[in-house]
């Protein structure tokens, strides 16, 4: 066992309330902190949507299950409160520089000796914080996934000054509470997951935008050569959803084809299409998720307009 | 039907010979040039080979059609003869800017005012080679794959001046002899299928050869991340083969990515490592084929020596 029994996540938006209930439900000890009262009833919510979805995915498990997993999250608006006992905060709040640097320069003042911190940020380098937790020995990243019930694995990255044996004591606290850890010997952008993948969405995005080929063809080709249907380029962004497809992208201004993409996305979300969230995407899903063909946003003529 | 009834494949090579046996197998009347009786003899060879692996891979199907297939096939030496009723050439001679050049030069003086001229190139662009086959209208590429009889697919790309009536009987023809077409709109370095491959190769590679994880762990996320596990980085790089992976990396001399992993490539190379090839690769095989478990290629310490 690791040291890490009380676990607080800072921030309970969708990927903080599935952190908080995962490690809460495999047996931690969990403080769910977000900003204000309003923040920690919608946190409620959401709680309780996962659990909805525990129940349809751990149907081996007894219902008691969540409920007492439910019972072992504390919410609090109270910084000084949230961290006070912490062996380990997992800090998943807004990912602009603003926030994480003032949360952090407030952490510095309130943590525990014991407390290892890490960050679950997709965008920034975490040594770019390391000096303001006062504690860059004791900082890394814990970068989790969208559904982590289901793809239940965690990237776990130092910065050049993570102490190893906080390194080892993030792995193991990761497996106590259900995680598969993916280990990173230095950091690097991207982590693993999105230095293979995005390439791999934006590439198909590519062949599109520029007029090489079409979608259907895309598709066809990752159908064929990865000899399956879910992995295919297009599939992938309806699950990454447009709204951050669509965030990333635009913010590439010196990059054309993401500005063509971005204009793209733009229609889609324009449209009412928000990708598998709400079953349109360049797929159109049926009411168990299964694609049923592909949609306008795939098919329509978007060189008229270039 | 399609005008294409003769077609004749230039070089005999591992791919040329496959494209002529499976347009054989598939009914087109079909000449196979090289450039001497020694490359002739070696096709015969590869010839064999090929049956054997139809025998194993079209189980439904009579022995006879392998034979009357082979029985279409005529080998030559002599250009003219080669081409002189050819309704299609597929070029497929070694990737050697001086060999297509002077193949092209000559075919201009030899070919009938009918024959279609496809390129099977992988690493230029037919629009490099269009002006000199004196006729950029009947010009385009049509790329395939290896191990064509079960990857049939074939990528069919226009260059800016190829007639579109061309191009729709390029891929009639190749519907005709068993295949799937790819089709582009446009001109694209990479195809299609190198576009969305090559990335996920090599962002694979650089996690490894810049010690940020290891090759378990990139297998591992790409499993998982896949739902299965045919298609991870390391599992491709063994079926592209170590000799061609080699020559791509090794001549990207401005990348050090590229020329890290072209040091390793020579290591693997050097210990009789080919991939999928001799069943040595980053997994090791059995002699079905299936991987039993990474390799010492894939799990020595690089680091000491970088």
């Amino acid at each position: 066992m690791s040291d890490v029994q009380n676990l607080t996540v800072l921030g309970a938006g969708n990927l903080g309330a599935q952190i908080a209930m995962f490690a809460a439900y495999n047996g931690k000890n969990v403080v769910s902190y977000d900003i204000n009262d309003d923040a920690l009833k919608a946190a409620e919510g959401r709680f309780e949507n996962i659990a909805k979805k525990y129940r349809q995915y751990f149907t081996d498990q007894p219902e008691e299950k969540i409920t007492e997993g439910r019972q072992r999250i504390t919410q609090t608006a109270d910084l000084a409160e949230a961290v006070k006992d912490a062996d380990l905060i997992i800090e998943a709040v807004p990912e602009k520089t603003e926030i994480k640097n003032d949360l952090y320069g407030k952490l510095a003042e309130l943590l525990p000796e014991k407390t290892i911190v890490a960050t679950n940020t997709s965008t920034f380098r975490p040594s770019d914080f390391a000096e303001l937790t006062g504690r860059p020995e004791k900082y890394l990243a814990m970068h989790f996934a969208n559904d982590i019930h289901k793809q239940n694995i965690v990237e776990i990255m130092p910065t050049g000054q993570t102490d190893p044996e906080v390194f080892k004591t993030a792995v193991e606290a990761a497996e106590e509470f259900g995680m598969v850890p993916i280990e990173l010997n230095k950091e690097h952008p991207g982590y693993v997951i999105n230095t293979l993948f995005v390439p791999w969405l934006e590439n198909g995005a590519k062949l599109w935008t520029r007029g090489i080929t079409d979608v259907a063809t895309v598709e066809k080709v990752a159908r064929i050569i990865t000899e399956g249907d879910r992995f295919t380029p297009f599939r992938l962004f309806d699950v990454v959803g447009f709204g951050v497809s669509y965030a990333i992208e635009s913010n590439k201004t010196d990059d054309e084809d993401s500005q063509e993409m971005a204009r793209r996305l733009k229609w889609a979300l324009d449209n009412d299409y928000l990708g598998t969230e709400n079953g349109k995407g360049f797929y159109l899903y049926d009411d168990n998720g299964e694609p049923t063909g592909l949609s306008e946003l795939a098919t329509r003529d978007w060189s008229s307009e270039s």
